[in-house]
């Protein structure tokens, strides 16, 4: 065990799954919101890989700012059209050159390849949407300040923080949790593949009271696939359909699924779109607006307000605390049985090597058999370890295999 | 008392107060989250003017998602410059045009007076910007979409909700909480306007284990007051005196200070700056990502993830919900004894009125003494008078007397 | 014969063939200002075309006025990389919406369809420079003033001048005028085809002074072509002696041609670029600051300052007027005998029928045998029917039969 | 005399003065081209001085591609608003770092004095336009491409041209240029001291055939200024009076004057702005599109398309060789007697030195009692002085002692 300042306690409350009221929500994939997130990490991740192959090590970036103005459109049953493009404004600081050994100063194509990796993520999340006439993509990189770029570490150190921030993390999902995840990804997965009249923008809101839980879906649908009203009632009876089936499969409670809420048939006001996004008609987004970096908003829970998507995975803890966080309240969870419900929180100062939180703090509620004190060190050694693997995070995010939004 | 959905329970928890760690953070006003938070709000004000003196009537708008792009600067003892201006886009919806009764339609100069707000609040609120040379303000507000126009109440209506999507107040302060608010405001208040070496962009970090507290605290220099090395010094420790004092002005618990850690004196590198803002050498920011409503990030709190900045204070839920929650949380708080400790959720359905919760939910800590059920019922009695009071949000907000952020 | 205001007259000059200097320039299709030109005539050509469509006439637009920013690049021998994009901005005006007879509004895709011309464009003249990465492309099209759009005549009418301005032409193309025309062509057309190092961006300036022409190219190579200084040279070497054959093909006189002039091969300073065009590395452009109509720039004969490129060819006097001119002067000399040099002006006044010019004047050389007054009236005759047949021109823009830069 | 290659010739015209038909057209301060202009060559002195006070010597930079993007406004008689701000976007290229003898970089405020140089200007030139509101100026200033800076001569040394371009100028002015020139100065300037409703955006067009001449003048009235139609009137007869005199002081030919021609009174149309430029609504700018560096466009005599404003003075030719071969062309005329009118032209090639041109050519008309060979040699050692003192021209830019629009 090292110096590390970890803490272990419980505040006594019920478990969020035994709470009386739990909201839950998540953007899904085509919203504005995560669009931007979406753009934003894939950005992130191409120019993490630009500098390992050119440089041999992640040099100083970050891009978490994207911004979406929304476009206007003409949806219409059968095929309609955009009017005025959405415009999304990639921002943040990147290292542009590097000097080697030689004393040659080389240049590094960083707008180009986060041009290059915005647009590959339009078209793989939302086809609909043609990159450069529907949807202008721009980019302001600028250089980062010298003083931050000294803060990365050593060859084989470990980086200090860049920041006082801080990072959360929960586990395990409560059963909204879960539905409210499962039903967006379920529905942008195999559900869009047959019927792709519905469109990557969905948003999800869960609602449980005591024991029944309440799903507001919102489904951007796509007009090239809804001939008259009576398919668009069609497409939107059948995504009730399959939500309520889905959530039944994870919970035993009283499932309810209301879907386009605000549709109005007689005055023709529904949820029709071109491009299967909001974007498309007044709805702007922005970078760290949306989903936590464990893909749900959750006000039952403590939330970190950082944008874990387009952040540097070495040093920038707004990134690495919160999705080191939520891989230790998992890890803690699957090894430590009697855990009911359990939040980790890592603190740093700006200056610190990013091992040493400022403080990490686990508050946790027990199955009633268990009492905190039994478990107690073994949750510490896992956090300890946790934080000695911290460097782990990096790599895994810029392979992709960590959700940030 | 109506039939509004009102849900009062006690979870068991401790109080955010009693338990083992606490972090609250606070970004200043000078932070470039906090400008374009403070833009955002500006404008949104500006345009509710504009809309009741010429329509009578505040028409749809949303100006929620101000961009800001840092620029570059070569700050130096005694006064540097700026060498690239910062860009902020002020993104958004607004109605241009409304037609008179005669039928002529009018157009609305929404963009002027946009760039106008945004302008004199930065001339206030950061006047070592020179807006138009240090800081280039560009705007984009499309027209909105036509469906939530609709959403707007006929007079003297309720307005129906333009958004799923959820509010979290509480109250009272803590301890940490009230040092974090109260030292910010001070700094920027009545320390500024004696020490002109201290730029607006201040941010502090609190962290409370068991009876100490850290206040981790950056101070942006502004060079033109800073004459040297000593100079700087001097006015950091001064900082570090008066936060100091003012900290245990509010507590019994052993207080420690920290300013501008990741300083560096041999290297030469302070936390100097020639504007007084981070966002002049790479530091970006966004509307909604920063303070809450309540002015603080608090993750021992359930939070909101909504901008409250810059909507709509008409029918803007994600505004409107986070406002009033709170307010509700110091009203109960104020009228009702024995509670320690209490947070309030209101959970809207898009298309509902906005007096018509689809949930309002009250957890809270009470004192021991007393019993939740001895008290459910007040509380649920102002619960139900605030909401159907909510309209009066409305007329605080575009008077500037509400805070959000 | 109408009641036109046609001048005919004779200065006594040298016809331009024959007087001791003569300079003539062009810039080729992949010069910045080209790319310019060309994309505000397909934008324009596709907005005609948009409106007949659906409208059933040209409605009032003007997109006269795209700016090209310059981005950086970093070619290499066998292929380099963009590292910052090129940014175009489409400049202008457009109607967006129209009424029709049962007072409904219909939105016109006035933005997507400018971008989606502006890329096919560029994919098809600029093949190397990959749209969305290499280059962005923005466009800011406003509304029209209400009262330019009023000039646009009633069905059948002749429309009103849109402003008071020239437009002029001559005819024939002396040998060193074609010659530059011609090399230019060639150069982009069957020359390229078969050899790919030579890009777009090409530049000929041509000095004749007496019976000895220069001329002085300027070729983007594109160095995914070009393997190492060896076949830079190589390349070089081949044009010169592709535009020397050329040129000999079209005159008897000696001709002398020098291919990228500012090369230091010492210093390893050559003309390479990645995508052909030096807007890649620091050439900004513009629309109508480089070719007038006929392809040409003539400092021995008079010109017009109006970018004929973008220009609605409804009532557009900058741009019907330069290609009327020039399309009378051709006919003239077609039809006429015994002239060896002529230059037709139109000058309109704003609110003026386009056919009903304030002055036509025509200045002409004869061949020695011949007077200006044998053949005035029949060249007043033709310039007369050209004029009543103005509307003409129209069509043959928005058919893209009028070359305009 | 050197060996620069001058050639004189005559090519046996009709002096402009007697040829039956002359047009000549000027564009305002407050035309939207002339803004572009005005702000180019700003711009472009800042930066000069910028470069000469830190560096000791003029850097690399070219600012001749200011692009505007008109806004809309609600003009009204006693005032009225702007709806949407113009927009200008200031385009080119700068060094913006430098090395000193110790080896240390430093950072040049190359955007923020270029901002401060549009910004001043604005206020100066049109005043009614409130830079940050009424009009959002934007930069974006590259750095240059490294083989042009490698053009700047050592210290002493001429520098070399950096393209292969030519100029043109022409002396002396026909009455119909004077009186255009001179009508517009005097509009603008000591007319609109005392008549406030004349706007900076005055057009006009003249038009002479034989002895008559008619001169179309558009004022852009300001409404502030102007109370009812009746006022409009009076203001619109006042400058037909003012310029009418002020033209007949200038010939004894027949003048015509006609002021905004567009107007219909009976429909309300009639050319009322808010800011005293058109660019407030619809009419979009750039940079070299208006008027050539003596002030006028003369389709009568040989004109650059080279935009001369923005344009480095030290070695871009497009901007030099216009100014010193109008210089050239009024010192000849002053210096040698019996010449009626003159054009002087200086062509280029790319890396030749400046005082060096390709051709230097001069072609002129004489007295009737006067040969070309008895002046020749004259002409061509004023010719040859001239070029040898080229150098002159930078430091008279610089100074702002040339006009270039």
């Amino acid at each position: 065990m090292t110096e590390r300042n970890i803490q272990i306690e419980s505040v006594g409350r019920l478990a969020v799954e035994d709470q009386g009221v739990e909201i839950v929500e998540r953007k899904g994939l085509g919203h504005p919101d995560s669009i931007c997130d979406g753009i934003a990490e894939s950005v992130s991740r191409v120019l993490s890989n630009l500098y390992r192959e050119r440089v041999g090590d992640v040099l100083h970036y970050n891009t978490d700012e994207t911004q979406l103005v929304a476009g206007s459109a003409a949806p219409a049953f059968g095929g309609g059209e955009m009017l005025e493009p959405i415009y999304v404004l990639i921002v943040g600081r990147a290292t542009k050159h590097y000097v080697t050994d030689d004393g040659i100063e080389h240049d590094l194509p960083v707008d180009s390849v986060a041009l290059e990796a915005a647009r590959d993520y339009l078209r793989e999340t939302i086809p609909e949407l043609e990159v450069g006439t529907d949807i202008v993509i721009d980019v302001r990189l600028g250089e980062g300040s010298g003083d931050l770029k000294d803060v990365f570490g050593e060859d084989g150190q470990v980086p200090m923080a860049n920041d006082t921030s801080f990072g959360v993390g929960h586990a395990p999902l409560t059963e909204t949790e879960r539905i409210v995840l499962e039903a967006e990804q379920a529905l942008n997965g195999r559900y869009a593949a047959k019927n792709p009249e519905v469109g990557p923008d969905i948003k999800i809101m869960g609602k449980r009271e005591g024991d029944r839980i309440d799903l507001t879906v919102a489904v951007a649908m796509v007009d090239a696939y809804v001939e008259d009203m009576a398919a668009y009632q069609r497409a939107v009876d059948d995504v009730q359909t399959f939500v309520t089936d889905l959530a039944e499969g994870y919970t035993d409670r009283e499932v309810h699924v209301e879907v386009n809420t605000a549709d109005d048939y007689d005055e023709g006001a529904i949820y029709l779109t071109t491009t299967g996004t909001s974007a498309e008609m007044g709805d702007d987004g922005s970078v760290g607006r949306g989903n936590r970096s464990n893909g749900l908003i959750t006000p039952n829970r403590p939330m970190s307000m950082e944008a874990t998507s387009g952040k540097n995975p070495v040093n920038h803890i707004g990134k690495i605390y919160n999705l080191l966080s939520t891989e230790i309240a998992h890890t803690v969870v699957d090894e430590v049985d009697g855990i009911r419900d359990l939040r980790v929180r890592l603190l740093s100062q700006i200056g610190r090597p990013i091992d040493q939180p400022h403080v990490a703090d686990v508050e946790l509620v027990t199955e009633s058999e268990v009492e905190v004190g039994d478990i107690e060190e073994d949750i510490a050694a896992i956090v300890d370890r946790e934080l000695a693997a911290v460097t782990d995070i990096t790599d895994r995010v810029i392979d992709g295999e960590l959700r940030t939004f």
